[in-house]
């Protein structure tokens, strides 16, 4: 079975840039298995690219390659990275979307740097092509990271600020919506289990329950979601959109731990 | 050459959910061959799921596994099935979902209830990679359906009501609207294929075509689509828009059988 | 490891029809590889679809088949074509879908007409399925192009007019836009390479940039893009939002050549 090797992009599908990339892949990698993660991160939106990524790069086998190319600063002065941790593999521009695996502190990472593994001439607007995709190709032939480019110390990682305690008070905020209109937070699940109340900007949201059907239709609720962390959800409707909040909302957990 | 396995889903792509279960096949069935068959179906639309699985569970080769997560109703008390037909399979929840499959007088249907066969801890809100992708990877190794918990003899499917006739009029209703705006019926070829004028809601269709070619540009008709089934559609446009009709619409069709 | 197919359509994912013909090539060529390039193409909208194609086509390995499946005249007296040329493959039907690999004057062009090599019975809606992933699963199994039907001499190419010289001023059009809102151009690196000022609409973009960081966010610039043409972009923006111009708008390049 070959290696494995994913692709999360800003790009859509529609342009052709992302089967541009799966060519080169194909071309320099052929036995590498090319599966598509998503090519639907909202244009230049860093963030939700890692947070996506969060979900599933150390779910895949050891020895997969993780591409992740959101990358509004093509062509100026930011580095390319590959990062190695655990056994599974990162590449994309140093501007934070590759901040799930640089954050591990078993990780190391290196800046791209050798020419002899881009495309020639490397453009300045599609380095996904040119750049991180032969990248990926090389270390799924076998490359070794360090073979790139010189060692990396100081990769850009985005900052995500844990929620704040204040006695029976966390204080949190929503760092993510998916698709479902679900308020996902930094409130991890040993504070949201012992949670009395919860409120998303002002609007209370009742206690932390296990499951949707907790609730009836189209009521909200919060509950640890697959990530461990507290989320707010409506049943079988939209948190984002029957509470108005975003990416950003504050979020206040009312705990019992001294009550 | 692998088994294949396809995934059908309300997941969109950005949050990286539906590459979270892969991550999971490919750590527990390496060697199968996993296709996306959609991510976009909108979220908990069941019947559209259902639908869009009748399009190609059976083109596919023996041996593969469809799984199919359109669940609002996960972490309640609902089922998860597992079922067999004709040498291909079907994973997803009891609500209809796996209709197509279910509806086949060959099949056999269990319960997924041995946890052996799930991540652990299985979340509440994401079944989809801690128990059905699991379920199908062992199902691709080789695990014998029965493995995986009781038989299940009263699975969830969705009612679909056959068009009525009286006389020479058959009386029929809108199942599915497409991309493209095509209104598919549940009126079977052998009755549209004898039709002389088809009305939608109201709004004459005209007689069964052969082709888009045989009206002009903009011009509505009826004719026999990919599936069988009696079709609305516009040349070059949206039946659903240019009809103001949407899945549930009535549809009648006039025959010439006693004519 | 296996021929490679890639898809590329306007049928979305959620009605099942790409999943449909993925079941046809898995069980004609199990051993090929399909890679979905895309199915986000707007519905109908072919020109886009050569555009997306000639990102790809030729970045793949020999030996890859490349279906595009954009077919408004499907079941109409329309020709679906065969081509090969440089040891890949184009199938798809003859509106000019295929124009990228067309155009290359090494193509070798067929008329699908074996009705072996389809299934049975052909539908007239949906030859994605039942003519072109069946001609494309019987090359990928070796079958050679002649066998599929007779030659074609004039497949139907999509006309596009270079760019005019007129002294220093150089007048050409906007072929593509991109999710990013960049306005891709006819005109080439060589012209745009010595221009002092770019023009969109009557609307001056400055001249040509090397990289999207040689202006302010929010600023419009021109550069030669990914694909060795000028574009027009908004660095951090849309060029398409913020210059109100689309497909067709007319460009002007004001050259240094005689200065």
């Amino acid at each position: 079975v070959g290696t494995r090797v994913t692709l999360l992009t800003d790009f859509g599908t529609a342009d052709g840039y992302a089967a541009a990339m799966r060519g080169v892949l194909a071309t320099l990698a052929p036995a590498a298995i090319v599966e598509d993660a998503s090519h639907a991160i909202e244009p230049g939106d860093v963030r939700a690219a890692a947070w996506a990524l969060g979900r599933y790069w150390s779910g895949y086998p050891e020895g997969t390659i993780h591409i992740v190319v959101v990358d509004p600063g093509v062509g100026g002065d930011r580095r390319g990275l590959a990062v190695e941790c655990g056994g599974r593999f990162g590449v994309g521009p140093d501007n934070g979307v590759l901040t799930p695996i640089l954050s591990d502190t078993r990780s190391r990472t290196v800046s791209i740097e050798n020419r002899e593994y881009m495309l020639q001439p490397v453009s300045s607007t599609f380095h996904g092509r040119d750049v991180f995709a032969p990248a990926a190709a090389h270390l799924a032939r076998g490359v070794p990271l360090e073979a790139l480019g010189p060692a990396v110390e100081d990769p850009i990682r985005l900052a995500s600020a844990g929620p704040a305690r204040e006695g029976d008070v966390v204080s949190g905020v929503v760092m993510h919506v998916d698709r479902f209109g679900n308020l996902i937070t930094n409130v991890g699940a040993s504070v949201a289990e012992g949670a009395v109340e919860v409120i998303v900007e002002a609007l209370p949201v009742g206690p932390v329950r296990t499951t949707y059907s907790a609730v009836a239709r189209g009521e909200r609720l919060a509950l640890v979601g697959s990530s461990g962390l507290l989320e707010i959800a409506v049943r079988d409707g939209s948190a984002a959109a029957t509470l108005g909040a975003g990416r950003g909302a504050r979020v206040i957990v009312k705990t019992a731990r001294n009550a």
